[in-house]
């Protein structure tokens, strides 16, 4: 029986980790990976404390700061968390005991953290899930040099799909940006880039409706303003259509319409014993200095209730 | 006309203030001093990315931070803001003007963020306006040095009032706790650490009454549990019962019973424009990080009310 689980490791999950281990709790940190959403940041620089970091080596930091506690705690990476449950108590007077479970085994504990940020949105078409890794990306600063040379399709009409075009830029001269609205809309400053740059295409008003390859991605399907469906040959397909909750798996609290954990100011759930920080929540801001700072405040509401609830 | 200012820069002022310089917002810092209660710190080893580093030198990173940002705003440092006001709007359909006033001069702004931290209680007796600086004191680590081979007495009787005593244990062997409660209550590492110490006396139930001195203190009044006022020769007094939100001066927000401003999930005030964040507000946890991601989030709420209300 752990005091407490968190599940997720971004920074939320990790500062709440820190405060976990000083208070000496036995804690499990179940998660995809180390970082969440921050290893992919090209550039932090509103980290109070850190400037201008790239989002892996702030990762690095963070990690450092756990090693002190090391001991403390377990924390077993690759482990998604498939359910939660609240589990009969086996003391009477004791409130809150629940089982995580995972492919690997299930786990008992008095509280839980979930902190496990955010996703990206699939776009559900045939191929995506299949040539993932194959050409179907959905990170532009990790597979963008895979794309050297090659003809590349963004799909997206925001600020991530401009960025991560204006990135691939740097590695090729063909690139289509895929987009079902009107227009792109976003920062001032992207989109001028992207108008004046002549390896950069736009298909307004398109909806991408396939993904088609052999081994790998050999080209892509999608119906334009003309409502009549055509294919284009390319080599890659790199998806940003945003973000979302990485909470499917979550159904014992309460969520917003978004799959947001709704939380209030102290970062409770509405399950006694369970505590939620970080863009996995209905807080409005997704920012790592805001998801530490979260972080921090439900661990210490945690530890709260562990202190009043279970003596 | 500034498009905010931000009243306080401890770690959610400085935090908010990164936020807005990065977006070229026009403003103006006011504040007693630059890292507020941190720079009082002795270790720091919950925000994280850090570990192990004190109070001041966390600052210093605080503040190389904001160079960064340097001729993108104006801070006053060692101004303090003596009132805030509705100013009737110069422009129509223009919300929430505000004059912030100091002794200096008055300020007109499009929002206001107030970060003000909080303040060391006062024990409001004779003699302790008066020999502030001179043998009064309430900072422990600031002023220890001062009391090497003195007697001196430590009035609280909490976690931060043993803290201030065993700390100043290193420097002289005369300590007297003066508590009004009962006994001592806090931590049990400390409690053990005082109990064992020869050094530290303890007058449970006794009320401080008076400080008296010449040019410098020369002895302290109480009234112990006999009810008899006695007065005992000293050549220093140290208060540490406790810190209260830096939030005489606001009365134009709504403040909860503790003078805490009270702020909602997004960092708003009941007045719009007005937002706040870190320990002058009612979030439950007063730490570094917490704060840090409290002036995060209300400096991007502050930008959004700005984009959407002075367009």
């Amino acid at each position: 029986m752990y005091d407490a689980i968190i599940i997720g490791a971004g920074p939320a999950g990790l500062a709440a980790a820190v405060y976990l281990a000083r208070q000496k709790l036995t804690f499990l940190i179940l998660t995809g990976d180390i970082g969440g959403q921050t290893l992919w940041s090209t550039d932090v620089e509103d980290y109070l404390g850190f400037h201008l970091l790239n989002g892996a080596d702030l990762v690095k930091k963070f990690r450092e700061h756990l090693v002190d506690y090391e001991g403390g705690y377990e924390l077993h990476e690759g482990e998604l968390v498939q359910k939660i449950e609240k589990s009969p108590s086996s003391q009477e007077g004791v409130e809150g005991v629940f089982s995580v479970t995972t492919a690997k085994s299930s786990y008992g504990t008095k509280s839980i953290l979930l902190a496990t940020g955010t996703k990206h949105r699939e776009l559900n078409v045939p191929g995506e899930k299949e040539f993932y890794g194959k050409g179907v990306t959905y990170c532009a600063t990790c597979d963008a040099p895979l794309f050297r040379d090659k003809k590349v399709y963004v799909i997206g009409g925001g600020n991530s799909a401009m960025d991560a075009a204006l990135f691939l830029e740097k590695y090729t001269k063909d690139i289509t940006i895929v987009t079902v609205n009107r227009e792109l809309a976003g920062d001032a400053v992207l989109l001028s880039k992207i108008n004046a740059s002549a390896n950069i295409h736009i298909r307004p008003l398109t909806k991408t409706t396939k993904i088609i390859g052999n081994s790998f991605v050999t080209g892509i399907g999608f119906i334009g303003p003309d409502g009549v469906e055509q294919t284009d040959a390319c080599q890659g397909v790199l998806i940003e259509i945003g973000l979302v909750p990485a909470t499917s798996f979550v159904d014992i609290v309460a969520k917003d319409r978004w799959n947001q954990v709704i939380i209030d100011k102290q970062n409770r759930t509405n399950i006694p014993g369970i505590f939620a920080a970080g863009d996995a929540t209905d807080v409005t801001q997704k920012q790592i200095a805001v998801a530490v700072g979260e972080g921090s405040k439900a661990a210490l509401e945690l530890i709260r209730y562990l202190q009043t609830t279970h003596v």
